[in-house]
């Protein structure tokens, strides 16, 4: 395997050294809530973070000789290994602690932590200790800042599906211009999203929620993960609680470009963007179509109604997954409309999964072309977004990420159909965990749990949340013999 | 409407109007069965070949003096307007003789025959008058015969979804010298038609199968149609009838260029068309992995295992839809299986309907390229078929195409339901009707009818097999307001 060694490997394992440092000092911070809140199995993330700051800085020191040359190839490689290496020294707190005495378990709530999924093998979250709790809103947090300097900076220069189009509008920030300043653009992006994170779990505690649960909220929210301090998720809160969650899932599910805007004043030029308007008006007008089908079949109350569709439809398209009611049980169809609002997914460039907004309006404007293309064969006829010509090149790498995730959902369906599940909870568990969602359908959905999932089905659960965290090609390119060969 | 006037819609009723006498005529051959079987109700394939020939001739002889002149609009109008105006005067037999009294029921019969889906509204086939079984297979084999030009003449020269690149390969056809030779050609194919079609009647007569029930179900076969005389379809005949079916349903699967290479002895070069070695490879692959699950989880003997599956795949790929099996009762997830097979299709050129392998090979071999382009972004890696590259502009149209039927799936499962369908249901007679099929799922399984759905649902299901059968484009193109516009 000669050209296999070509692979920069040193620098790939010195990156990887360096993030596990930065991991085991992010479990100490979840000790002050154990020892607050006077827990036996404080320990727990300490040991953890010991071992995982240890092994790190053990092996950032032994590959600092690396050659500091980062390819394509390594670029890739680093991406997929951070999300799997940071998810296995992860579930060391449930590991150590027996909160989570099953590997398989423990893994997939951390690789569901770090992918923003949200999806859960707990049957009882309020049985966690605190500290354990907060670990499990950390992964979400740290997820979703791994996410923002993916989407806006790694990502596009992979080349993955079509992303390069939608991240080039930041000021100052090009495509060709973007490596060095990958730092820089992080920074400004990181600044926002802690600023966000903060400015809600103010407003939470405004409504009346702890100082630790309102933090727990705030890291599941910006990272459009899910994952709730309480068993029934969010519908045991106050209406304000419910409304600051739908718009703070809003402001996750934005592109993080367009909150550097916001945070300059530039609020026209938030409206000039495609995405956004298309993200808004649609998510809007599904809740009050929802909205108006639930009032129209039942006696709840308008506001009731509103607030439930609309909580539900921002979950859903943000690929956040909190749950104020069990959209399964709704009058009639409205939970296939539910479905297929799952494949929708967030802005490009913000935490939110699942296939993008943007990428579902080029797709739809290039259809649509297709018959004015067809009539007048000769003439070159581009798809326009955001006032600009896109290239057919682009226009393929977005037709070929939707056919992947198309062609994901079908397989993974199928095995875990494969694996005894009922179709139902089949389709609802492939596309959850592909689109980084959570709650699913059938024995999945939104007041059920992942802990009935055989252990196969688990495992294929965890690589399809890698998956479509990682916009499938990241992935799946690492299968490709083409990707080894040189 | 000035701009609506520029289409010459004097020359597409002329053409429908021969169209007409033609069907009239086709009505008639019928009669010799009613007459034969002593039938009462002989006089309404006479009345309704009289009444669709007359109203042809009217309508061609006002029309004669047409501008010659046929655009490429014109052509689409023509092409969509022919299979409804011939379904609708198709219904005429089973109106007058009052044996599907309501017409939605007619209508949904005769196009389900007319695009060869070969799905039933009848409860019970065999009460049927022997003259209307007639007419029933009868639009199987026209539809049939219409298709063969469709895809080989008519929807190449109007840019449908890249069917120009699967037809260039017949001897002196190439896309730009077909036009005047369309005469030519499809008499050619017709000619293959018509043989490939008795030599099964006298296959099936040597099986013992009587000359009647053999003619409908050989038009039915070659067709990829799938109305049988029988209630059970092909389950109560013996093992080498079912045999010869199943040959005969892959030969109608089979690019009809291919056979015609066939009939001239270069038996070599058909198996140099990487479509026709796919299409053979996976079907038997697919249906020997069927067969060894069937005898894993059953206690049926392996020929009878191996003659079920193959017959099944066999049928579902090639979109025919007989039946010989409940596959639905097959042990746990094969009907999952069943149903990805759905998805298919037969080969461009076939009668078959659906995706089309080669639009598979297509996609998938693309797929494959991406991670190669990704790696390699500079150089352009075109995707090769049959030996030869394939231009983007053909990958794009071919995958616009597997968008556009996805999404059509999930429209009409979602309308479907609306209607008040079980989701498996839903899904079942969308899949089913739009890849031109037949039988579905759940309550449009093999061994159901689709009697049970809805008005609404009858339509919409109608409106999906035209949508399948003309390659979807043909038919959205008119919703476009481009195309009526110049």
């Amino acid at each position: 395997m000669s050209s296999f060694s070509k692979i920069n490997g040193k620098i790939v394992l010195h990156i990887l050294g360096f993030l596990l440092i930065i991991e085991g000092l992010f479990m100490f911070t979840g000790m002050p809530f154990s020892i607050y809140y006077c827990e036996n199995k404080c320990l727990s993330l300490l040991w953890s973070g010991l071992i995982t700051a240890v092994t790190g800085g053990l092996l950032w020191l032994i590959t600092r000789k690396a050659d500091r040359v980062i390819g394509k190839r390594e670029g890739y490689i680093i991406v997929t290994a951070t999300w799997i290496v940071i998810s296995l020294f992860g579930t060391l707190p449930y590991m150590i602690s027996g909160a989570i005495p099953k590997f398989t378990d423990a893994f997939f709530e951390t690789i569901s932590g770090f992918t923003t999924t949200g999806a859960s093998i707990l049957t009882d979250i309020e049985a966690l200790p605190k500290g354990l709790l907060f670990w499990r809103a950390m992964t979400h947090w740290i997820g979703g800042m791994g996410i923002i300097v993916l989407s806006v900076a790694i990502l596009p220069l992979l080349g993955i599906g079509g992303m390069q189009l939608f991240v080039a509008e930041m000021p100052g920030i090009t495509p060709d211009k973007l490596h060095p300043r990958i730092t820089q653009t992080a920074k400004r992006l990181w600044l926002i999203y802690v600023v966000l994170t903060f400015a809600e779990v103010i407003l939470l505690m405004f409504g009346g929620m702890n100082f630790f649960d309102s933090l727990c909220h705030s890291f599941a929210t910006m990272a459009t993960g899910g994952f709730s301090t309480q068993n029934d998720s969010i519908a045991g809160y106050s209406a304000y609680i419910q409304y600051i969650i739908i718009l703070f899932m809003i402001f996750a599910g934005t592109n993080f470009t367009l909150h550097y805007l916001g945070f300059h004043g530039k609020i026209r030029e938030i409206w000039k963007n495609e995405e956004y308007r298309y993200y808004i008006t649609f998510t809007f007008g599904f809740a009050i179509l929802i909205a108006v089908l639930i009032i129209w079949n039942s006696d709840i109350s308008a506001e009731k109604a509103f607030r439930d569709s609309l909580f539900q439809v921002v979950s859903i398209v943000t690929t956040t997954g909190f749950v104020t009611s069990d959209y399964l049980l709704w009058p009639g169809f409205i939970w296939i409309f539910i479905f297929l609002l799952m494949f929708i997914g967030g802005s490009a460039g913000s935490t939110g999964g699942g296939i993008k907004i943007a990428r579902q309006i080029l797709l739809l404007k290039n259809s649509a072309l297709e018959f004015k293309r067809m009539i007048h064969p000769q003439a070159v006829i581009p798809v326009k977004f955001n006032g600009k010509s896109v290239t057919p090149e682009i226009i393929h790498l977005v037709m070929a990420f939707f056919l992947f995730y198309i062609l994901t959902f079908f397989a993974g369906t199928f095995v875990m159909t494969l694996m005894g599940m009922d179709f139902i909870t089949a389709i609802g568990a492939t596309i959850a965990s592909l689109g980084n969602i959570g709650p699913g359908l059938g024995e999945v959905g939104p007041v059920e749990n992942y802990s009935g999932l055989p252990t196969g089905g688990k495992w294929l659960s965890s690589f399809l949340m890698l998956l479509g965290r990682l916009e499938l090609f990241t992935i799946l390119i690492l299968f490709s013999p083409s990707f080894w060969r040189k």
